[in-house]
């Protein structure tokens, strides 16, 4: 079922606001003692907004396949995360704001140690400082330059950057030149179509270029490009589903994909609690605010149950304060399911609330994998969940006479 | 999953007859009790049935998409209602038995009143009585000619009426007449697509030549044109299904779909117990008969908790008389549901009933929303219903070796 086709004929305005939580990782499998996270959690908030919602769990993008964040969220932001894809490059340079224009080829960079022989010592160069990160992005920017292109060159964090090129007729079909081990040199980057190899002969000029400039640096002697990602513009919030959206994300990849859709990035700290104070305070003017709960994810890929736990624990601590009539509708879900048992992102179905006025009731009364299954949502594609909140919110037109 | 280019091959025959009762807007939210009108209804036969049948809930379209009567009886019709889109126009045409022919186009027409300088101030022209209707339609149709065209106009009920126009090239992208208020002057229809000119210039000369015809009547001095559609023939339930199929409907426009499909439209009187009754005793030759029935969705639209209500227990009491053991398969549901809350068609999934010897059993013991997202069908699109409906009746041979 694809409704993209049927959206734009249907959207109608209403005053009616959406707040989206995002808990990243979510839903989880059972632990030592037999029970998921969510069942070992105490969440009271959560399971009093179960019991007078609509509950289900949302497939993110298909039985059996586990995404990465870009995709989760995109599938939740309602985007066919197969028919809209993106690369890990784009995501980087839209997590730091970098301005991408149609076209450039972004890729996500690790500064590096390389020894003597050119071989890898270290793929994150003992993690250096962002700002030691953020002087040497300045320095490969200003002194290197190539011929028919320009090269952008912005710090992330720590040992992160994003390497963007701008030139007529880039492709992005290029192989990585971090080989993912240590004690191996970095992989000349390739054409992985002819058309690309243009493109190719450009980024390897950058990567030897770039050791020279860096070769008196200790310890980030070297870099690592992988992700090669062109960026072609998305449809936005605004245009698919006349939402005004704004993101209260904490981490450079969640700020990445809401820009990548339109939304307007808040400045909003670091911790959840300034995240929440800002979607309380200052998403007035906003038609639809996501809010991005992280620390479930890296609890779960660090394998730590009890972080975890508290983790959903204080997304449930703050959700009375979100429920005080300003959002019309609330949708709690996750991108996809991290399990502590694998320290992964799954492919399980993740727990979902639908609620609103119009959302309508079901018997689940505790926010529980096991008990969303049993929800009058059913099971959903993640990417039907916007055009629910849509429709909750009362903007959405009836479909054909 | 798409199934229709399977069916062709899988088709086969047997005397299994499959009744369809489409209750119109079934589906409900919880009402000022905190039940639904299906909790809050007494339906005792619709329970028992649930209890020897399999349940589930039916997706009209897809998640948060709200249908209109259109799609809705398509879907369940079997006929992917993205894919076979019909206009208003059509739909109205059909509804009165009007022997559409392919490429033509027809649209609704609405007798109103205008003021003197040409400003709407009835779009329903006090709603002139179906007769009145009839004499103008014929006065139209007969008064006015169009260079290089043909023109129908026929009544449907009161100020209702349909407008066809027939010639070579004909296109149905215009811009309707109806402003949808009053105060204003009709509009000029446009054409949408410069292929659609030649047809908004006879469908404005028809407008025009209408104010002559009717510019000493009162109140009904003017028309009004919406929701032009072009007439493409659907493949029918017998080609589709191997079905002789018939409909049971007393409103315009579920006959119009039902035609659009190939049925039979029964003529069956304007009460839900003349429907029956024609069900039961004029069906004989049949192997397919579809009962609509109305007046939960009116009492639906109306936002009248109590009257949909009763309308539901009304089907409940008619169905005994109905599992006689005539029709092998029987299938309750709707083409949506329509909450009192919202007083319109709504996006909610419906509960559906699939009975017959081979549909199997589920724990469901009572038709409900709630009850029914637990059954053993789960939630499926509205068109899957037929192809489940085909093989209860034994009319679907496996698929593959």
């Amino acid at each position: 079922m694809d409704t993209d086709a049927l959206l734009p004929d249907l959207i109608t305005s209403s005053d009616r606001r959406i707040l989206l939580i995002i808990v990243d990782g979510l839903g989880g499998l059972p632990g030592p003692e037999g029970k998921t996270e969510l069942e070992s959690a105490s969440v009271p908030n959560l399971d009093a907004l179960a019991e007078r919602s609509v509950c289900g769990l949302s497939v993110p993008i298909a039985p059996g396949i586990s995404p990465g964040s870009g995709p989760g969220h995109l599938a939740v932001f309602g985007y066919d995360p197969l028919k809209f894809q993106i690369g890990r490059g784009v995501l980087s340079a839209l997590g730091i704001a970098f301005p991408l224009k149609a076209d450039d080829v972004a890729a996500r960079m690790n500064f590096a140690t390389l020894d003597e022989s050119g071989n890898i010592t270290d793929r994150r160069a003992g993690r250096i400082s962002t700002d030691l990160c953020a002087r040497l992005c300045e320095k490969l920017e200003s002194e290197i330059s190539l011929e028919g292109a320009e090269v952008f060159v912005r710090p992330e964090k720590e040992h992160r950057a994003a390497m963007v090129l701008r030139a007529p007729g880039l492709s992005d079909q290029l192989s990585d030149s971090d080989p993912q081990r240590t004690g191996v040199p970095p992989l000349e980057v390739k054409a992985m179509h002819s058309e690309a190899e243009h493109t190719a002969g450009l980024v390897n000029q950058f990567v030897e270029k770039a050791r020279g400039v860096l070769s008196k640096e200790k310890p980030a002697n070297g870099v690592l490009l992988r992700g090669f990602a062109a960026y072609q513009p998305f449809p936005t919030f605004q245009k698919r589903y006349g939402l005004k959206a704004a993101a209260a994300a904490g981490y450079p990849m969640y700020k990445g994909v809401s820009r990548l859709v339109g939304m307007d990035v808040l400045d909003c700290g670091d911790t959840f609690d300034s995240q929440v104070k800002t979607v309380r305070q200052e998403t007035g003017d906003y038609d639809f605010v996501f809010l991005h709960f992280k620390k479930t994810d890296s609890a779960g890929e660090d394998g730590d149950f009890d972080v975890k736990v508290k983790a959903l624990e204080t997304v449930d601590s703050a959700l009375p304060s979100l429920l005080d009539g300003e959002f019309q509708v609330v949708v709690v879900t996750g991108d996809h399911s991290t399990p502590c048992l694998l320290k992964a992102h799954s492919w399980h179905p993740v727990p979902l609330i639908m609620h609103s006025e119009f959302s309508g009731l079901d018997s689940v009364s505790e926010f529980t994998e096991k008990a969303c299954a049993a929800g009058a949502l059913g099971h959903i594609a993640a990417k039907h969940i916007m055009p629910l909140a849509l429709a909750n919110a009362l903007r959405l037109k009836k479909f054909g006479a």
